[in-house]
């Protein structure tokens, strides 16, 4: 299959706790030292930025889908500006373009980010995000999984790319 | 505004019960007799399917958001077929489209559409489907609502519309 | 094939000559009085306002497909109006939806449609405008037409739908 | 601004000529060269491909905006495939995403991508692309320009940066 490996890093924007923002931050990291590219949402704050970030200043490579008209939106941590100006619809194409998808704790916009990935497929990882009984049968079929550190998250995609 | 008033109706496709889809039917019915245009996915099963039929048969307008690239896909009970070819992306235009939304029980594709309505400002009325507490939040806030008869569902619309 | 037949009329905006929106209120009018519903981008100015004007008077039934987040963009001609949230982008979805497309004098926005409409093998009709040679291509193969007169254009789409 | 500068090369695809696939080729290198970003469409053929693996043997970063589902459908020199599953729709992304877009011969697709380029304020440049006299008001305002070798093209975008 032509292309690098992506992750993508979803979760919480102007609202993301400062732990949650530290997790993405360390998550971006990872991802980059594993020569993964990091794709998000773009914006300048919460997991959007901090991942970001994280992946930026180990040389790691960013993707960010924007929701609006210009790259002027994008956070300054983002290689390559993605722009859509779908606002939320963007989403979709978000989770499309992700081989794997990491949740942190977020609002609506996360949550749908997780629907629409599983609805399409994709592998998603609940980075210390819990969603109640929701998505119980996907945990089941195995789409879903938890984990409790950013180093958890990038163990189960080693073995799932194994598999 | 312009316009006439639209209630959007999601839920489950292909595996919806028949329960569901006989409170989907009866939900259409009423929304015709209202004198509002139902909006739904277009599809030719399950929630979709009855709900628009519903409507039809009351002489209601039907519009249906079609996620392929041409009208031939639609339910034969949809009066207006939108044609996006944007797959899962037109549940976004879905929720933009609806003055309210009402879920019935769904999978991933119906949690994402309740997600985007709430996400976008939208009030949702569940429609006997219980999605956890994921979004308690929005509950709270007054966003998010629950029926337990289409009969409910139109009077919390009427309530709404007359606040 | 599921709904109602269903003409887009693309054109000017808020620069469109007296001219041309006159030209495109005669033909909302005679879409209308074929029982045609008119699709168009819904906003308040020039051929999109004109030709939902002209519908709206003879009791036709006309959806516009938004560029913005709210229906509040909407031309208050306008009976089904269609969110998307997606600018320009909505114009693919303008000549999806649409049976037939008539392109009145416009600029890059309406060439946009032209191209994605035929890209789409969809029927274009140029009401008195000159595109010059782009499009001879499909000219020569019968996608392209050109007519003088708004009953020309009826006229044409009559003969097609009978063919 | 954040980000790299990005490159859009569009044109034809399957009934694209050895000559234009051949300036494709040229222009992917030296845009790659220059340390740009190339983008397009991605998928395996015509312009898209030759661009891209131009760009790809001389090292450079090329990202592909899939019209499909997944990105089986990538031509195999793509670094970095946006899947969007949005068809021609996702031509608007391409030109909102490029910084300055370059268009080779090509059928409607390419000239609906010239048009909303034009559209959306972006610089084009046609690389011996005759489109007629239908952009020559874009042309008389400096957004539309020609060349006749991808030197020239690379030469008048390092103008426009330094501008």
């Amino acid at each position: 299959m032509a292309g690098r490996f992506i992750v993508g890093v979803m979760g919480g924007g102007e609202g993301a706790s400062a732990e949650d923002c530290q997790a993405a931050y360390r998550l971006g990291a990872l991802i980059a030292r594993e020569g993964w590219v990091l794709l998000g949402g773009g914006r300048p704050w919460g997991v959007m930025e901090a991942s970001a970030r994280g992946a930026r200043e180990q040389g790691g490579l960013t993707v960010g889908i924007l929701p609006g008209r210009t790259r002027a939106d994008a956070c300054d941590c983002i290689d390559i500006p993605i722009v859509t100006n779908m606002g939320d619809g963007r989403n979709y194409i978000n989770v499309l373009s992700s081989d794997v998808v990491v949740a942190l704790p977020g609002q609506a916009g996360t949550i749908s980010e997780i629907a629409l990935a599983i609805k399409n497929g994709k592998m998603v990882i609940l980075l210390n995000f819990d969603v109640g009984s929701v998505f119980d049968l996907y945990r089941r079929q195995g789409l879903l999984t938890s984990a409790d550190t950013p180093e958890d998250v990038v163990a189960l995609i080693r073995t799932w790319q194994e598999a």
